[in-house]
């Protein structure tokens, strides 16, 4: 060896110098991809890494995009049967990237296989399978994650820690609204799982709202009480496969007034019939000292308003671009003002646990856990309840 | 008379052209200086002038400060009894711009009296109240109307006459918050009318809730039930004249579900405790082709969404600055761009109120009658009442 | 008299509590209207007045519609022959809101007859004549103002008083651009007066440019050179009385590089082809220790940026709602967030050069004077040169 | 194997589906990060992969921080002296993310080795060096590409889609702005090689200025003549060394008018002494039928302005989320509304440079060659020139 050249002695990173994390993942469609990505990147992109996830294996359920998503990403091998994955040792961490009607098992037998277990949101269909995971899980011992990977938004991050430092004083409201357009009709959306409650558990409220529910909980605090109505405004959808029409069975949208234990009140809402909102996840909070807005939508910016601001003359909402060095992460990635993307959340968040995992840390409360993943869900059935009761419903857990 | 020099004959302006309607303005504060503001600029901005208002009087409790507002204004005459102001022939219109407490009694005398009445909102501090003004009015024959001024900005008139057009579709959500933050505790506000039931009915419901409300009902139709929050966060504040605390005795802000008549849902919120909010209301609608989005900070706007919208690389919101000649009202002011003031949308109000007196036309559909304030009043108390029994609460008029 | 009827002794107004000016107005579309305005609302909404102009005269050079603006602004009487009217005694105030090819003559007769002059921008038709006007009016010794009207935006002033308490230290930059549309070729615009050399001096560079190169100076300090590129899109255009086609012989644009005798360096920029700008100035300052901004559409807001801002995490463009009491004559409206419009500028700009008659106050330098005007002349007239000899043009005053 | 289990026979991904190319990295730092980042991304995001960049090797001149480039990427070699790389058979593809006064000489070695050459921008230190390159190149026959990589931005893209369809019809303005802060006072920045002439050639002209150029090029057509200021506000710096001042020789700032071809006229202006603005860039273009505008710090939206557009009352400027499958390269990212960040525009320009060389395609017009920068090159000088000579510089290729 010259010293103009260097070949990499251990393949094309020194995998000794962070612990390995051998990973098994349950599907590959959309959530399969962000989270492939985000283990793709975190070796050279958080870095001096804590952990280098190695990518052992993919499962589905077909066996000819499950071997195409291997080959796409670069796993070593792959599976169509769940059980089997978990049988290879060579897997650390499962990550269950599903619908919510195969997360329970899978997720279950994981644990009790001694696998960390990563599970995609809503956690379960409704709170009493939630709550059977998060009891299993915690006999198991393994860590265990939800990925509400909006708290792990560089802007949403920085919000939390300042309301956390206490610099909001009192906090009076928050409001939260989650809105997509994807099956209105104009889309021509046929049935899918997403609109069965067999598959999805509910519509629009754990599947958008979940999100929203959990940034309130990380905001805010817990929720007391929820007074919401529903709506579902198409019930019935041309079956995918042709046979005619299937019946629409969960929630399009939902609006609600709720309550938290500090005193605050708020809105949380959520639709895919909002026309012209895409991915439109909107949250503020209003407190005695100022108020904080974020926009998804803008994910590499927040708002800011304090109520003591000198001079006054320029008192006013900040808009903060969220790239500086010192703000949560983004030391990892380029320059202030290079923006970063969606599928960087899934970055910081599957780092997180791989954290955890490697030096015995706690999720919480930074990482949502199967706890919040099920008090999500118990929120998600109060909405329920309160939209058909038509009565305020108060939460317990 | 030379060709180079034309002396008025009759006074500054030839009042012959337009009928003259005289006014009786009850109040001089801030709704007095607005209203009178408007009728100063009708004669020559909403031209050639439907009506001629005439400032015949103003009418206050304390002398020294009527005097004073009947200079500033110009108004003939003034007085500190309004009984004795009613007794004024001279009044064809009699513009009620006190608080709510003092609403109904002057209401109804001057419509017995013969005079048509535009009142300040909320209509009376509650629907009961406010029941027994609509059924006087109606019965006395004069024309009434109530200040929900924000139909009469050109953003709002224009998003309206779109939905009512159809374009639209089927509506489906309504989203509607009106937030201020000028009670919060740095603020350091008194007891004030506006915090105490007795004189105001309620607090931010009334106040804010009420316009919100209305805009709901002009844009959307009519609400079929409420389910909301309500809470008071400084329940003692110091009394103004430094007699020791009083007790709030009204709500700082709601929350609340609403459903509507035509299968829309949505959420309407307000507060008085959002800090960084000044004025700010916003009130969006959704609907199948399209969606609409308004902020009064930003009055000469408003954003419109097409579903249908080509060329389809830029679909988007589309930032409308209203200030065009084919917008409503906006023939009468400036060449576009030159944007119009809060104040305007009283000219535009008052104006529709002097053009249904002169030409006997109906205030409704486009300005808010006293049975507009009626509704507006009960699904107040419905929010309150939902509020307190924890239960959705259908509306009944 | 009873203590309940109060009756005005002396007119519509108190007139004995302040001076009264008596106004004699050139000219009634465009500007006339919004002088007359103006002028109307300074006695109750520049409260207590500091002077009650009072409207003698209009005068037009056609007679019908001269006395119909007399009626319809109240003026007491109407002249068609400007000499006439700078014979009324009664005029304290001449105010010409003509195209500036009738800008020196009345403007020099009024002041040898010793009436105080305002006079609409630009000053002149170009720099030798506006000298010719600030030296006749310096020789009069009457108060002497340019209707720069974007002097007296809140926010505008805002900024002025912020760059001049040093608080932005060393100045870098300035960019300004000023966009209108509005005779590109779907408007279908025939010849008009600010098309025509003779009549308008220039085009859209003492049209629009004028207004941001006197934000420029009134903002940064001196201009030291300009170099700058014009261009005609439309070289003829159907005359307006049909009788064919006339010759454009102005700019219709122009661009340009700016330096300032402070050192900041900057672009200047103005068109009326700007699609979709409907009247959007633009100006921005940045220093060394921060930045502003601001945009005429949103008039009510300014935008300010701090380096050493605290807390850095919410470092970032502040957006001022600026209609805070503490603004600059915000006190005079209404609360904190119930925006002006664009007319109110000449409220607050008329009711300075009033102050400036009955108190004899300098209209400088928060106000323009002839010496202002004739320098923004003298500035266009730099840019024409450069965009024809194709070089930087040093300015000399 | 069962049906259940599937392991990649040929390494982690199928490396025979698509050819695949070996790349070879001079420089680590900013750009190398931002390119090695995109060729790791590249085969499983661009997918199905036109080409597999393989990570052959990495160039720098210190050995640790090589190696640890080497092995954070995952390069199979690195070296320290780029002669050697070159000679690597292994290496197809040589990329130059070096500062400009390193890319001659290797970019025309790794030519004349029959290495297809992407160079980072600008291009040269000056118009005469880039002509050398251009021709060396040209010479070579290997394909060629300059890294401007805004090009590569799906809403840049999108735009210029638009105008050379001729929707905007006949082109007016184009205004552009790029503006950063960072070596402002506050900053502390010292000497590097960006501030000295004999490493960058020029400051922020060809550094930030280049950019808005090639997009000027790129949106607009050929630019005619330039007029142009420069500043240098800080002339002296701390070494880094600590070894006492250095001389800033290069522009901190520069402004300038532009004209086109095309008849169009604008203003190009860059600083890094923009307070407040991080990475700031701004396009506008304004043409007969339409604007189009864009910011960098928002790259996921662009705005649009129909003059035409129907329903009138709902014209105004959109604001386009570029997220959509049919906008450029998004259909390979994420659902709409989930948006992508800064380092995705070098996937999507890496990309394009893989496809003309695995296909032999051009690489222009989509993406910058050589001539192009070339042609910035000349544009930056020509605004030094007419800077120094303060006369309007014709430009000549």
């Amino acid at each position: 060896m010259t010293n103009e050249t260097f070949t990499a002695q251990a393949g094309p990173r020194a995998e000794g110098t962070a612990p390995t994390v051998g990973v098994g993942m349950l599907g590959y469609a959309f959530m399969g991809k962000a989270h492939s990505n985000a283990y793709k990147k975190i070796p050279y992109l958080m870095y001096p890494p804590v952990a280098i996830p190695r990518l052992v294996a993919v499962c589905g359920r077909s066996q000819a995009p499950t071997v195409e998503a291997m080959q796409r990403y670069g796993y070593d091998t792959c599976y169509t049967d769940w059980h089997k994955m978990l049988d290879d040792d060579r897997i650390q961490l499962f990550d269950n990237g599903t619908p919510p009607d195969a997360h329970a098992d899978p997720c279950i037998a994981a644990a009790q296989a001694g696998k960390h277990v990563f599970c995609e949101k809503p956690l379960a269909r409704n709170g009493d399978e939630a709550r059977h995971m998060r009891d299993e899980l915690a006999r198991s011992g393994v860590k265990n994650m939800v990925a509400f990977n909006y708290r792990f938004v560089p802007a949403v991050r920085q919000m939390r820690d300042i309301i956390r430092s206490g610099a909001l004083g009192q906090l009076y409201h928050f409001r939260a609204s989650y809105l997509q357009e994807w099956i209105m009709p104009h889309y021509h959306t046929p049935m899918i799982w997403r609109l069965e409650k067999e598959r999805a558990g509910n519509g629009v409220v754990g599947c958008l709202g979940s999100h929203i529910i959990d940034l309130g909980r990380f905001l805010m605090g817990e929720i007391k009480s929820v007074a919401a109505l529903t709506r579902t405004f198409i019930t019935e959808r041309p079956k995918a496969d042709g046979s005619g029409m299937g019946k629409v069975d969960v929630d399009d949208a939902f609006a609600s007034a709720v309550e938290f234990e500090n005193g605050a009140i708020g809105t949380i809402e959520a639709t895919r019939f909002g026309a012209g909102h895409k991915n439109d996840q909107v949250v503020e909070v209003n407190g005695e000292k100022g108020s904080l807005r974020f926009r998804l939508e803008r994910l590499n910016e927040f708002e800011a308003y304090w109520v003591d601001e000198q001079p006054r003359e320029t008192q006013g909402w900040h808009t903060v671009l969220v790239t500086e060095g010192y703000h949560p992460w983004m030391a990892n990635w380029w320059p202030h003002g290079h923006i970063i993307g969606w599928e960087h959340t899934f970055v910081h968040e599957l780092n997180h646990f791989l954290d955890c995992i490697v030096n015995d840390k706690d999720v919480a409360p930074d990482g949502a856990t199967f706890e919040d993943g099920y008090r999500a869900c118990v929120i998600c059935d109060a909405i329920l309840e309160s939209a058909a009761s038509r009565r305020h419903v108060d939460l317990q857990y």
